[in-house]
């Protein structure tokens, strides 16, 4: 396994603990740990704010919350998890009676060890996430119930990075920053968003990056209200990236047309590294390209995923922890994604450079050597020359003659070396 | 089971016994019947007429028939049937040997028991309809052949009824009225047709309506050839009314090209009903749709059926009586017919208002109690809103989200009412 | 079986035994023998003419070529076989070791009874192929190498039949003259070729034939390099004809995109006579449609074969000799591509002359002795008549219809004797 599974895996750890939600200083903290990384812009926009259809809400935080028995044992306790209290609980100090308890108490039945992941974000409320097994073994009588936590005028935090290419138009990558400790759903995308922006700036490349941190929903509103002109006049491709760190499931769910260049690139990838991925098609949506697809934005994104939101038992539980993200599962994300990432950087419209098949001989493109292996290359080589059309980009290519991406650049290379292709500018066709 | 099917059931067995034929005073009386139940403009179009390649035929009455064995037995008797004369035969009064006789003589020998129903419009001859089973027994001797008949210069006759609605567009229905009494084929057309026109009169409506009771071939080519241009034009969506009253089956034929908007309303209603119905395609086409739909004319006609014409053994014999057509399976193409014409009335291209999704917590239009009912309901009203993208009409994102259109009419009007959607003209685009 | 295919192999018995290569006298003693058949006109185009990315070479000729052994016994004889001796073989004349010889000859280990065909157009050396059980029987010693063989500057010969027919649209027939004796692969393609041209030749046409026999690939290049302009604006429908002589398969090899007339003819064809035809994509090409359908020259050529090149056994060995060919094999060809040829000259875009469907009666279409048969002729009309909208061509309507155009040719005729139908100009649409 190559090295960046693990290093991400230690800089997960590092972020875990952190309580974020889609406001507030957890967020804040979060961004300024991955800035140490790459150079993040960190944006703030005010409470009140306008943004499309919503309106930035008030800044949440929280110091402290627990509940006591009438023995004055913590039996429930936010410092040993941030999951035990409902996300934008408003403050509460005083003795309840079980009865008054239960009405804002959560927590799964089916699920008995798991504390759930609830949120109260557009209705002012409190409540406490514990264990199923320990709802069961609470007995009659007073408990306090005590959460410090402020909703006051502040501000949405998000984080931005543009990096420059040669071209204005720009590849997308975002992810949320609104989850407290969990793994799968959601630390494993900022994490391998921070890996995927710090190579991206180590090599050399033709397009723009746009890369976001936000908070889910709300955060994806804001920033296409005050980007949306920009986004939709520049971007060819993006990914909403979520849940990539465990290592059971590949998945894919498409845009909401299907065909745009980033659905096109990642069938493209999960088909010829023929990983047995799953399948999702826009219906079954559920993050952010719920706003980058919506009618009138329309931006070409599309998801990869290791076990997809929803879709895995320990989803928004205490159970998505630390020991279900393994350095195995976030590499095979970061080798799907810079895989993908490669091949719009690549990915052109050809067009062979002569009539009828050229002399590969006289070029000495024909191996002198006859094996199995030159047989498939120049096979591979005519086969691309014969739908070097001016039509087809290199993923229809690649898809017409069954020949992974992969084994095209180095002939693409030498066709290019020898005069034998042009690109032709899609925009001009 | 609702009132509907057992009102046209009896209506029914008033018309059954009229001696209809393409023209004549069955046709008439026939219509005139139905006058009775909705305001009819009846139409006549005198013998000779050219219309488009045909010219209308001669009219034909027939008063009596019978055949005497020679014991002045009435061994068939017209009065008994009006299936037992061949449709439009010359009057003829003589007697035959049975061998002159049987040169005469229609039967099925696979349905022994059953009268054929046989025409000759556009050739003149004489002849009589059995069962087999008579037939089989006919002895040697005379027989004394008469039938009071007349083909003389008249009119073929046809009731026409336009209700107007606000729009010029028309949703076109039509059934024929020139079957001697058979049931299925051909009195549960004329009948449902006659109730839909009733339910259409009761109801407010968007569309203008031509509805049309005319003789089969004959009646169609004559009322296009009047009526095209206006019919072009105006015609929407229409349906060719036929079979419809059977229990066994629901059978769809689908215009010539297929994609009409009848086509697509009926297999959305077909489809989400769970209706296991057989679909047909245009190449077993056999009623007035093989006008409608004919090259240069081109109408967005298809049939939603019971059992189809020529695809149950009863078809166009004295089988397919009031016994095959019961208030239930008329009730059935009601119920869906009612549905087909209330999904046109609504169907419309609709159009988010906003970018990115709408909040809908500060309209209300979250539930406060959240149940399955309203989960479902909310995923419907969001999946709704991703496809109203102002290209997808109503019957589209119907198909696409999975939906019935009756679970989606109250989420449109929820949004119209909050302003998140608008239509867009489809004409416009 | 009928004549053509005896002819066809008696003809090709005369070709057999000629050393053909891609140039020299063996391919212009091929070429006047089929002037004999048909008015063939033979081109030369010099050696080092450029032809766009390649090179006319040198011309190879051959007189003689043997191995002696130290006994000076003739282990190989050119004489025996043509196949013995490595195409474009350079002269040789010397005595060499087992060891120097073995670097020097070809054989098949899984075929040890064939004679390989080898060739080295484009690089100098010298060569033998034998048989593997042969090769194993060689003994250690000294062995005389001799080749009569001359690379001069000399010209590419080719043959062209130009056949004018009332259009100047063409249709195209290309094969290859370039293979010493072998039987499937290559010489029943010539033969087909000749006897399609002297069939074509005597009958009246509607389109111009454009027919070739020349060497393949450089052949091809050659010809395309002179004429493409012409035959991009003419050619309407194109077959390669190559392996048409055997009785274990029918192929279709399908142009590049598909879907040209010459796709939709041929499998239209194949369908219809309920050939088990083998269908291979593009991807599978080996011959000249490789130079006719490559970008930017897009001819309209598909293939229709007998067992396909690199698909059966014998295939580049001695083993397909005039054994595997039969007279029933070409039979089958002939048919087929007569067939074609016919479709492609009765092919129109039909437009129905009347509004509604016409009344077949007082014309005397609708046959007066009604059978099976004639419903099923009445049926064929009237489905005819239903899709013969100005949009579909004869081909589409046999689809759509499913009815082969052998019965709708005497349909058309009639319909149009009626004034019933007329055609429409696809380019005007």
């Amino acid at each position: 396994m190559k090295r960046e599974g693990e290093l991400m895996h230690q800089f997960m750890e590092k972020l875990y603990p952190i309580c974020r939600s889609i406001t507030g200083d957890g967020v804040r903290k979060t961004l300024e740990i991955i800035q140490g990384m790459i150079p993040l812009k960190i944006q703030e926009v005010p409470s009140g704010t306008k943004v499309f259809d919503w309106e930035i809400p008030k800044e949440w935080n929280i110091r402290d919350a627990y509940i006591l028995d009438e023995e004055g044992r913590k039996i429930v306790d936010f410092k040993k998890s941030n999951l035990h209290v409902v996300s934008y609980s408003a403050p509460v100090d005083k003795v309840v009676t079980l009865d008054e308890l239960q009405n804002h108490l959560y927590s799964i039945e089916e699920q008995p060890d798991a504390i759930p992941y609830i949120t109260s974000y557009y209705e002012e409320r409190w409540g406490f996430c514990i264990t199923h097994h320990q709802r069961m073994q609470l007995k009659e009588g007073k408990y306090r119930v005590y959460i410090d936590s402020e909703l006051k005028d502040g501000s949405l935090t998000y984080g931005e990075l543009i990096i420059p290419g040669e071209s204005e138009e720009e590849v997308f990558l975002s992810t949320y920053v609104c989850h407290p400790s969990m793994a799968n759903n959601e630390l494993s995308g900022p994490v391998l968003t921070t890996y995927l922006a710090k190579w991206i700036l180590s090599n050399s490349r033709k397009y723009t990056y746009r890369i976001i941190f936000i908070p889910e929903t709300i955060g994806s509103i804001t920033y296409l209200s005050r980007n949306m002109d920009t986004m939709k006049t520049n971007i060819i491709a993006g990914f909403n990236i979520s849940c990539v760190g465990d290592e059971r499931a590949y998945s894919y769910l498409s845009s909401r047309s299907g065909n745009t260049l980033a659905d096109k690139v990642a069938l493209n990838i999960l088909t010829f590294k023929k990983l047995d991925f799953k399948s999702y098609s826009f219906l079954e949506r559920g993050s952010d390209e719920r706003q980058y697809c919506s009618p009138g934005i329309d931006l070409p994104v599309a998801s990869i995923m290791r076990s997809k939101f929803g879709e895995y038992p320990e989803y928004h539980t205490s159970l998505d922890n630390m020991d279900l993200v393994t350095p195995t599962g976030l590499q095979g994300s970061f080798d799907i994604y810079t895989e993908c990432i490669e091949l719009i950087e690549r990915n052109e419209t050809y067009k062979i450079n002569c009539f009828g098949e050229p002399q590969l001989g006289k070029r000495g493109l024909y191996p002198t050597l006859s094996t199995k292996e030159s047989g498939r290359i120049v096979r591979n080589m005519m086969n691309f020359l014969a739908y070097a059309d001016g039509k087809n980009d290199l993923v229809d290519i690649s898809n017409t003659i069954n020949v992974p991406v992969k084994e095209l650049y180095s002939i693409i290379d030498n066709l290019y070396k020898n005069g034998l292709i042009v690109t032709v500018d899609r925009n001009a066709m």
